[in-house]
């Protein structure tokens, strides 16, 4: 279906319209908070004529929040004709969130300034074959620990997110092979982690932090089309729509590891068949390794479901420096990647892919450059517009960190989560 | 990846919060009118109570919108404990939208009232190979005869809509196969309508117009994920989200006929590879159909570019009669369907898929059946919760219905697209 370019036109303008109409509610706030921290520094005309908002809106808005402490003036503007202006900026300092990424291998603590920048990382052993109940205890322990030894007063921590990609908590029944937290099903994680510490707890999806992240950290347009793919032991994607994490009907949105790209394909535990994560996860590059072991000796490889993350770390390392079986095979993982990611922008018709997770921080730029060229020759909105493909700066902590974010925009604008809000 | 059940119920509040969490603009006018006509008859304390406005707000909204005509006072409710109070109605006939859908077999005009219903309709020929001048010409002609057959005075009109699979003004230059328009490369029809007629002109896709028609004709809620796929010589579908008809950076959202269903599968015009459209779209079913051609005997079928959409309606009504070859090729196509649907289901978590457009016409129920079944099978989110498939009551003049609401819609909260914006 070919849209028309005529109508497209009326729309560019709707949309630009549209952005300047802004909710009345905690949403406006969080809009002032974007764009004092985007613009560095605005004065309160600025903000009137960017937003479309009434002066005294502004005046009161800019009030409360220099009142928490989030926004605070720094000098004034060179007049422009009138009179010189007060500038505002974010207070960087006045909070922190604390975002906590909950692997079986690893778990990662990192905590965030309201600008995004990260104040600390703890990197420690992952959840393993502990009982939820070991867990929950260590991840309190791991918290009170890392919030003293990064010097966080508790009245500016916001609060702390938790990510997975599950199935702690899953909605099903549906077990995700080994390794991951099979023994986590029903586990109330947020509730039991709420009861021991005296900061909003929150827990998420890892695609879904990630692409809320890197969307708040690259300052990503509101009008822009986002997705953040992500690979962990599964892939997922998070999706930015109009400024808003979209999640679909009951949070399963973005589910890219579980579409099909071969229609008659091998099934899957989900229940569909050809699913993206039976070729192109790190578990089924691992069992093609397996399967071609002899070509890839001297890796140093486990082939162990224990082992599974550094094998593929190993195996990605291999192929990066020109390996040529450990490039096949990553090479053939990053090919259905970039199908699975022309399918996600041909649906959505994406200004921008960033990718990020584990299994991106080593190859990441393998399949950088295997989605790029697909896009070019596939993407069906090709000469209408680029389609930008990026690499998170962080891909191993990208969740940890888009979780810190999740938990600081929750503060910013109580209940809906600001930039993020519909 | 699964997300947490816990984070999901507090996200579920969020939702309702984030529902009632009104914009200030002419959203607040569309939402209004979108809860006075959902609702039938409502007062102006239950307008207050259902978006969280204030009460002069309200009042100011609802006595524009009577200014307008658009709403109407009618008798008092019951007393609930206090003072009667003043009922609130849509005025269905205070305007009227025209939606035309343009197509090279045939064109169908439709007139529709504010509450969706269908007040007029006119079927003629098709483009065909007529010249752009030549059509819109006669698009001048048809609408003047239409809308003075249908005896809809010109100030009640609130502007006419022309929708189309395209190539029509199309962004990038790559046609679609015959029959189509291809002779339309880069033509203005908005703008050639518009110097001829003295109401608004919209040009827009025929799947997001059938989407946003079916979205507001059922009173879909603003809160559940919904697409309509729309089968006519092309598949696509039009994606309602968050209440807002999602567009995508440049109006290409929803291109569900060239996501890839076989990963090295055909190539096709686009660009990609195993693109649904290849497999399921009729042109692609009747191709197989003259491959098998002496099975289909007695069908009187044509197999001809021009007898396309003839040839494959005459084959899906032997297929729901029961023909066993007829019902093994549109069996085919609907499978294809269905595995697609399911890639859109999983990635959106969608509430509610319609089907609509000429190719649903006639054995709509066959598809439905088909993405019905594999979605019980394969859809990711099944056991978090339901997901609904339902026919168009009208598959056929979807487009053209969706059209006019489209217009009225632009109408009821000019420049927004009032239950339709972000």
């Amino acid at each position: 279906m070919w849209p028309s370019h005529y109508a497209l036109e009326d729309r560019r303008e709707g949309q630009l319209a549209r952005r300047e109409s802004v909710q009345s509610g905690p949403g406006s706030q969080a809009l002032i908070v974007d764009l004092i921290r985007s613009a560095g520094t605005i004065s309160r005309t600025e903000l009137t004529e960017a937003t479309g908002l009434t002066q005294p809106s502004i005046s009161n808005i800019v009030r409360r929040l220099i009142e928490d402490g989030l926004v605070r003036e720094t000098g004034r503007a060179a007049p422009r004709g009138g009179k010189p202006r007060t500038l505002l900026e974010i207070n960087a300092s006045a909070k922190y969130g604390v975002g906590i990424q909950l692997g079986f291998e690893s778990i990662t603590l990192v905590a965030t300034d309201v600008r995004g920048g990260v104040v600390g990382r703890q990197l420690v052993d992952g959840a393993g074959s502990a009982t939820p109940e070991q867990v929950t205890d260590r991840l309190v322990t791991l918290y009170r620990g890392f919030v003293a030894g990064v010097g966080l007063a508790a009245p500016s921590i916001a609060g702390v997110a938790v990510v997975a990609p599950g199935p702690i908590a899953q909605l099903g029944g549906v077990l995700l092979g080994p390794p991951t937290l099979v023994r986590w099903d029903d586990f109330p994680l947020q509730q039991a982690l709420q009861e021991s510490l005296d900061v909003p707890v929150v827990v998420d999806n890892d695609a879904a932090a990630a692409a809320v992240g890197e969307f708040w950290s690259r300052q990503v347009s509101r009008t822009e089309s986002f997705a953040c793919v992500y690979m962990g032991t599964g892939i997922g994607a998070g999706m930015v729509l109009g400024g808003a994490l979209y999640r679909g009907s009951s949070s399963n949105a973005g589910e890219l590891g579980h579409i099909s790209i071969e229609v008659d394909g091998v099934p899957c535990h989900c229940g569909n068949r050809g699913c993206l994560e039976r070729y192109a996860a790190p578990a089924a590059v691992m069992a093609a390794a397996e399967a071609s072991r002899d070509r890839l000796d001297g890796l140093g490889l486990g082939f162990a479901p224990e082992t599974l993350s550094r094998d593929f770390d190993q195996l990605a390392r291999a192929a990066v420096s020109g390996h040529e079986a450990a490039l096949d095979l990553i090479r053939f993982s990053a090919d259905r990647v970039a199908a699975a990611s022309v399918t996600l922008a041909n649906l959505l018709d994406l200004d921008r892919l960033v990718l990020a997770g584990p299994g991106m921080a080593v190859a990441g730029s393998l399949y950088a450059r295997a989605i790029r060229e697909r896009l070019e020759q596939r993407f069906f909105a090709r000469r209408a517009h680029p389609i930008v493909v990026e690499l998170s700066a962080n891909p191993r902590d990208a969740a940890a960190i888009g979780a810190a974010s999740l938990v600081l925009q929750g503060t910013i604008a109580p209940g809906h989560g600001p930039a993020l809000t519909r």
